[in-house]
């Protein structure tokens, strides 16, 4: 079974500048590393356009590998350890990392 | 462009049996109700597998209109607010609720 990570990022504090700041670094620092973790088949970032409810979510990015197995690798992985590292300082305290069963494959 | 209409679900306080009673309901009350949504194309309901960082998140659901004339009419119609009001009865302030665009289509 295909198994999804998401990734879900809080608005950082300090408005439309923290905001452009963040979107132009996770786009050009992270994004980059995440690419070259091994196992992972697709990567899709959604902005929010709208919230009707509940936490201050502005990304939600999707990223799919072929399995648990596949998974776990990508997540010990010094690719990811890399992405993990620029994150927390791009993004402190702002991200939800979810492993979720795709039960569509 | 294609929307998505992402809701999250916290986990309810009250342990396994809390969180058995909201996945029972939110599929056997809520869903049937949110089919019947106007303009929706497709419901898809994800089960958190692994949290690795954030909040607990338990249930992420991805809702697929066509655009966002199509969300805007879903979220305004009364199928919408009964499939709501099912909501907060049995997940009260668990819920994060978005709109994605979705730019590959």
């Amino acid at each position: 079974m295909a198994v999804i990570l998401l990734a879900l990022f809080k608005r950082p504090e300090g408005g439309d500048e923290a905001m452009a700041t963040f979107m132009r670094r996770y786009r050009a620092e992270h994004l980059p590393l995440i690419a070259k973790v091994p196992g992972l088949r697709s990567t899709k970032v959604y902005e929010v356009t709208q919230k009707y409810a509940g936490d201050d979510i502005v990304v939600a990015t999707r990223m799919k590998f072929d399995d648990k197995e596949s998974l776990d690798a990508g997540m010990a992985s010094p690719e990811m350890r890399d992405a993990g590292r620029i994150l927390r300082d791009i993004a402190p305290r702002l991200l939800t990392l979810l492993a979720l069963d795709d039960p569509a494959e």
